[in-house]
C-alpha cells in the first residue's frame, strides 16, 4: 500500500457522485429502469413479509425494542411500529434473511435490502410520492452497485459482505435524496457512511449476517440525518488515500463508479431470486428440479450425487454439515437433497425443520463435496445422480432461472410474493398490498401503503 | 488470499477469548491494572466533559435526538439524558473528539472512548458496583487492544481507524460482562460486533471520525444486547477464513490475542495524552515548548521551521493547510505554529479560532513539509527553527510526555481534568466529580456518579 491517491481520474469522484445524486431528476430515469425499480421494491417487500417472522428478525426486534423512540415507521409484517432507524434496520434484515431477495449481477450485492427500508421509513415521516420514493431508491441502488463494481472482485473474495459494506452508501444516498440534501450534505452523508461501512462473509449462515445488513440500512439513514444536521465528512470518502476504495479493495477500479453514470443503469442488472438461498445455488436447484421431473427419477435409489460448478459455488456453498435453515441457505448439499426430495425449493425447504428432516439428512450425506470446473460460469452447474444399480442421470443447467438471461416473469414474481406472504405473515392483506406496490410509481403518498404491510387478523389465510 | 483458516493455534480462538471474559474475576486482576483502569476512566471522563460542547458532538446529539427512547443514561456534560445506546454513542464521540484521550502503545488505539461509555450507560440501568464497572471496562480494553495487536501494523497502515474497528469488540465484551452473559452469548456478541466493525483513517480531521467512534461504542453495546436476546453469531468471528483478522489485516498474528492473556495486561500499556491532538504530535509539541522556553526565543523572527520524525508522523500529520480545529489535530504545521506562539497546547489551541488566528496562520506557512527519519521512534522528534538572521535552534525530543517511559503524573491528570471541565462544561461540579471518579473502585453504585456529570447551573466557574 502506498499513501498515494488513486489515479488522477478518481480525483473529485465522491463530490461528483454527490453532485449526480443531487441534480438527478425522475424524468432523467428511463422507463425500463423505473419499472425495474418498482419490481425490485415489490420483490423485496415480499421477501420482507416472508422473513418477518423468522427467528433472527424476531430476536433482533426484541433486542432493539427498548431503543425505539416512538412509532413512526412500520416493520413489515409486524403490528408494532418503531422509529425510522429501527424499522429500517429490521426491514433490511427481514428482506435479506432468507437470501431470497434480489442480486446485482457482477457484484452479487443484494441492493434492495439496505436501500428500500430507508426510503419506506422516511415516506412515513414526511409526504413522499411513489415516484420520489422510487427515484431515491434507484439512486441508492445505483450508488451501492457502482461502488460494488469498483471494489470487486477482491472485496467479496477477501471476505467483505458486499451487500452491507456497499449497501450503506446506497442507503445514505437514497435517504439524502429523499431528505432533499444539498450536494455538500450528500458528500457528508457518504463520509458518515464510510465511517460505518462493515459486514463480513464469515457471518453468512448465522443470525449475525442480519445484524450487518440491518446496520447498513440504519447506518445509511443515520448518515444522511447526521449530514442534514451538519456532521461534516471528508472530501474524499471513496477515492481518498485511506478512503473506502483503497482500504476495502486490493485492486480498486474507481472509474467504474462514473463510467456511464446516468446512462447505463445498474438497476437493470438486478436479478430476482427464484429460491431462498445463495444465488450460486440457483443453477444447482434448477438442475435438481429438472432431474426430479424425469419420470424415471427415484430419490430412494440414489447412491450418490456429484455437483460440478464455478469456483464460487465451491467457495460459498460447499457445506455438507448443516444444522439450521440459515446455514442451509449456503449449502449445496442441502439444496440438492431437499429439492430432489420435495420437488420444490421455497422458504419451507430452507427451514430448520427441513434441515432436520431425516430423509433430507440421509440424502444430504450422499452428496459429494462440490467439484470445481473453472470454465463454468456462476449461472451454470452440472449435477450427476448415480443410482444404486449403477445407472445415472446427468443434468447440465446452462442459464439459471432468475439470471439476467432468464429473468423471473412478472407473474412468477407475484406468485413468489403471495407464497412468501403466506409463509411469513398469513394474516397480511396480500392482494391489496401486492396491487398497491405494483402501482407504486403512481401513488401520491407512498407512506400510506405501509398500513397494508401490517398483519390484519380479520384477513383469512388464502 | 486463500480460504484457509489461520494457523492451527488460532483454532477456537474466539471461543477461548469468550471463555476468558466469562470466567474472569476482579480478584484475578492485579492492583496496578485496576488502578490504571480507574485512571483511564478518569482521563476519558475528563476528555468527554471537555468535548461535550464541541460542534461535532452537538450536531451528532441533534441528529440522534429524535431516536432516543427515554432518558435512562447521562450524556456527559449535558442536562438531557438519552437512552443507553444513544448516550454510549455520544459519550464515545465526546471522549475522542479532541484526540485528547488515551492511547494504547503499539496499536495507537484510544481504548477508553469505545469501551467506557458502554459500561457507564449500563451502570445507570442496573445496579453495578464501581469494581464491576472497572472489571468489565478492563476486559473490554484488553480485548480491543489484543485484537489490535493481532491486526497491526497493516490494519492501521492500510487505512482502518483502529480505535473504531477494534474498539467495537472491546465495547461488546465489556457490555457482555456487565450483562453477565454466558460464554456462548459472549461469543455471539463478538460475532455481532464483527458484522459492524468499521472506521476509516480517511475521516480523521473531520466530524465523521466521531461517527465511527460513536458507532463503535453503540455497536458494541447493541451487539451484546442482541446476543442476550439470542442473536447468534458465527463460531469463529475473529479467526475464521473470512473473519475479522484475515479480512482486516494483511498479516494477522492471532497468537498475540492469547499470548499472556490474563497475565500481561494491555491496560498497563495505556498512555494519557498531554495534548489534544494526534499522539504522533506529542514529541513535536514537547520540542516546540522547550524551544519557546529558551530566553532567546522570538516567534517574530522565525524564517522557517523544519520538523523531522518517524514515518508515521509524516503519514498521519503532514498537513500544512487546515481550516478547522479538527483538522489541526492532525497537523504538525499547526501544532508547531500554535505551541511556539502561545507556549501552550490545550483545547483552545486546537479550536477553530486558533486555526484562523492570523499570527498562527502566518507561522504555519513557514513550517516545511514533515521530513522522515526512518530511525526515529514515534515517541521522538526533531525540530529545527531557523531565524531570519541565519541563526537557528535545534531541539530533539527523545521521549515525549505521556509516553510509557514518561507518563503523566496523577496530579497532571487531575489538572488536565479540571482544565477540560472548565473548557467544555464550566458549570459542572468539577471537584466532586473528580473525587468520585478517583474512588470509583470503592463505589457501591457506580451509576450514581453520573448525576455529577451533568451541568449544574449553580456551580460558579472556578
Amino acid at each position: 500500500m502506498t499513501g498515494d491517491v488513486l489515479k488522477p481520474s478518481a480525483a473529485g469522484l465522491s463530490r461528483r457522485l454527490a453532485a449526480f445524486v443531487h441534480r438527478s431528476r425522475w424524468e432523467d430515469v428511463p422507463e425500463p429502469v423505473r419499472a425495474h425499480a418498482m419490481r425490485s421494491v415489490f420483490n423485496g417487500f415480499g421477501t420482507a413479509v416472508g422473513g418477518s417472522s423468522d427467528q433472527a428478525v424476531l430476536r433482533l426486534t426484541e433486542s432493539l425494542a427498548p431503543f425505539s423512540a416512538g412509532e413512526t415507521a412500520t416493520v413489515i409484517g409486524h403490528a408494532q411500529r418503531r422509529d425510522a432507524l429501527t424499522a429500517a434496520f429490521l426491514n433490511a434484515a427481514a428482506i435479506n434473511v432468507f437470501d431470497f431477495d434480489d442480486t446485482h449481477a457482477g457484484t452479487i450485492i443484494h441492493p434492495t435490502a439496505p436501500v428500500a427500508p430507508v426510503v419506506l421509513a422516511l415516506a412515513e415521516t414526511r409526504p413522499v410520492s411513489g415516484a420520489e420514493l422510487l427515484h431515491a431508491f434507484t439512486l441508492g441502488v445505483e450508488v451501492a452497485c457502482r461502488i460494488g463494481n469498483a471494489v470487486s472482485p477482491s472485496h467479496y473474495d477477501r471476505g467483505w459482505h458486499i451487500t452491507s459494506t456497499c449497501g450503506i452508501f446506497g442507503a445514505a444516498v437514497a435517504a439524502a435524496k429523499l431528505l432533499d440534501l444539498s450536494e455538500d450534505e450528500i458528500l457528508w452523508a457518504l463520509g458518515n457512511a464510510s465511517a460505518q461501512a462493515s459486514g463480513l462473509v464469515e457471518t453468512l449462515g448465522f443470525m449475525a449476517k442480519s445484524t450487518g445488513v440491518g446496520n447498513a440500512a440504519r447506518g445509511g439513514l443515520v448518515s444522511a440525518l447526521m449530514a442534514q444536521c451538519g456532521v461534516e465528512g471528508p472530501p474524499r470518502p471513496l477515492e481518498g488515500p485511506r478512503g473506502f476504495l483503497k482500504v476495502c479493495s486490493d485492486q480498486p477500479r474507481p472509474e467504474l463508479i462514473e463510467g456511464g453514470l446516468g446512462r447505463d443503469w445498474e438497476m437493470l442488472r438486478n436479478m430476482f431470486k427464484p429460491y431462498p438461498c445463495g444465488v450460486v445455488l440457483n443453477p444447482v436447484i434448477d438442475a435438481c428440479l429438472s432431474a426430479r421431473a424425469n419420470p424415471d427419477f427415484s430419490a430412494d435409489r440414489i447412491a450418490e450425487v456429484v455437483v460440478r460448478g464455478a469456483p464460487l459455488l465451491k467457495a460459498r456453498a460447499d457445506r455438507p454439515e448443516v444444522t439450521t435453515g440459515r446455514e442451509a441457505q449456503v449449502s449445496a448439499q442441502h439444496a440438492i437433497a431437499v429439492s430432489l426430495l420435495r420437488g420444490r425449493a421455497g422458504a419451507e425447504e430452507f427451514s430448520d425443520a427441513a434441515v432436520n428432516d431425516p430423509q433430507v439428512k440421509a440424502l444430504r450425506a450422499k452428496v459429494h463435496p462440490v467439484e470445481i470446473d473453472a470454465g463454468t460460469p456462476v449461472e451454470a452447474a452440472h449435477v450427476s445422480i448415480r443410482y444404486a444399480d449403477g445407472s445415472s442421470v446427468e443434468v447440465t443447467e446452462e442459464v439459471a432461472t432468475g439470471s439476467l438471461a432468464r429473468p423471473m416473469s412478472d407473474s412468477a414474481l407475484r406468485e413468489k410474493f403471495v407464497a412468501l406472504a403466506h409463509y411469513g405473515c398469513p394474516t397480511i392483506a396480500v392482494a391489496p398490498l401486492a396491487d398497491t406496490l405494483w402501482s407504486l410509481a403512481d401513488l401520491a403518498d407512498a407512506g400510506a401503503l405501509m398500513v397494508l404491510a401490517r398483519p390484519c387478523p380479520e384477513v383469512a389465510r388464502k
